[in-house]
């Protein structure tokens, strides 16, 4: 009798957060772990903000706001109010209660505890058991460079709200980064069945986890099928900047490019259901492709999405046994 | 024509910051600056906070919260309710709007900037233009001896709740510390007409600003009446631990034996008019000593005693001519 399979996800942003409830819901703490961006984390105000581990917990939790798209809800925002009027540097907006996660965060990586063991004990305490790892405990940062120079990733974001044209991206330090001692352990387990590539910005999400040394190969090494869902669909992106970066990079803003991007890292793509045209393409350059409703407005949406990618990896294991 | 008069007043706590209200209100900026206990300073969630600054600050800005007795009026506790539920540390109290202060003054303390200069930017934020100054801008943290030991002073004041015996004082690194220059220049200045040390607990209120070295002996140098108002008003402290102090340090508690703690440094004494039958023995040990109403509920209380310390210092500079 062998053991339940077992996946990892990659993500980073609200896309991939979504795409993680999903998969929640369907899968046991036992069989599911998460591989999160932290190329977005910045020191503001002397705190360590981690935006992608944030908004993966919140979604997990249940704790998101669905209204403002980022943090928390049932937020208030008196500090940030009071910082302002006090002549403090208030462009990133921080709520009352997001602002706590912060602070704990912030003050025990500098009491020398490490990311990964601060972001299981913040998730624990909302009540979240599967395994959410950054991706590194290192620091990371992206930058993005711009026709205007390069921008510190939170600095283009929210900031200049993306205006910048984009002309690539640095994950400055990563060399010196390492992976997790519990990532590779994850992917070496024989009950490894499936490695996603959530529906995130493939730019500043998913290929800061990729830079990282080892990881790349690790995931490759593993053997198991690796399975992206498309950021665009129909030529848009759901949310964010993905397709603004894609015709700034002077690549096509298409599921296909997306693909492409990806390369030979991929074994299976998961296009929506309104780019059907894409799978033929697709299926002729040599990777699995499937479309499905893939915009996830309902939490029913998320799972339909979460039990799709995981009856594809399984029938790509089959296929390949 | 010689200049205005100036004044300089000596504070922490409660006490000392209603009486500062009513010398600011009857004193422009140009006559009257504040010099501020800074032992009360500690770093806290990797937030600096400046707990008799603050009291200061929030009285002069009319921005007390007078139900609490402390803190910023009108306050939230968003972040603290938070933290607590995250299993952060939650026994100092910070609300949502005097969080941003520590925020911002630990953000520029960590660019380099003085703590004086932060405290002069905060305060006129809030509207306030008289001078506060720290008493120094090193870190001179008064540690509490103690039947079990000794404490930091934001741990045995607000976490113990002062309950452990106090058995002495001790202002860690004041040996280190320096006065102002502009509290030098203040001092020196000819239009210096008095010294007010405010009814605020003398061990750890005054004291720590009389323990830097020069202070006291500017003081004195300065010629002109140094003044104080006694926090002990019929055997009983208006608010805090000085009579429960005075009582474990086998100490009478009364205005009598803080005049005789202040000793020499005292030109002038003022007692509440509840404490007449102490003018007697004050006049016999030597100190000029006069007996008002002290207790300040009211705007008009503050005034009133704040006119009251100004004639009684005039009145003992003309004396002495």
């Amino acid at each position: 009798m062998s053991a339940p399979p077992t996946y990892l996800a990659l993500t980073g942003g609200v896309g991939g957060a979504k795409l993680g409830v999903g998969l929640a819901q369907i899968l046991p703490p036992s069989q599911l772990a998460f591989l999160v961006n932290t190329g977005d984390d910045f020191t503001h105000l002397g705190l360590h903000i981690s935006p992608d581990l944030d908004t993966l917990m919140y979604a997990l939790a249940g704790e998101a706001n669905v209204e403002l798209g980022w943090g928390r809800r049932a937020e208030s925002w008196r500090f940030i109010e009071t910082l302002r009027a006090l002549g403090g540097e208030s462009w990133f907006n921080l709520g009352d209660r997001d602002l706590a996660v912060h602070v704990l965060r912030s003050e025990r990586l500098r009491a020398g505890e490490r990311l990964s063991r601060i972001t299981q004990q913040l998730n624990a305490a909302l009540g979240t058991q599967h395994a959410v790892w950054p991706m590194c405990e290192e620091a990371v940062p992206t930058i993005v460079h711009t026709v205007e120079g390069p921008l510190a990733f939170q600095h283009y974001f929210v900031r200049d709200r993306c205006a910048p044209a984009v002309t690539g991206f640095e994950f400055r330090d990563a060399a010196a980064a390492r992976p997790l001692p519990q990532l590779l352990d994850w992917l070496a387990d024989p009950a490894l069945a499936g490695i996603f590539l959530c529906p995130s910005n493939p730019y500043v999400s998913i290929d800061p986890i990729l830079a990282i040394p080892g990881v790349r190969t690790a995931l490759r090494a593993s053997g198991v099928p690796i399975v992206a869902v498309s950021p665009i669909v129909a030529g848009l992106a759901i949310k964010g900047p993905t397709a603004k970066m894609m015709a700034e990079l002077e690549v096509p803003a298409s599921a296909l490019a997306v693909a492409q991007h990806y390369g030979d890292l991929l074994t299976g793509y998961v296009v929506d259901e309104q780019d059907q045209a894409l799978l033929g393409p697709l299926r002729e350059s040599g990777c699995a492709a499937i479309a499905t409703p893939s915009v996830m407005l309902t939490l029913a949406d998320k799972i339909h999405l979460a039990g799709v990618i995981c009856q594809f990896a399984d029938d790509l294991r089959s296929a390949a046994k």
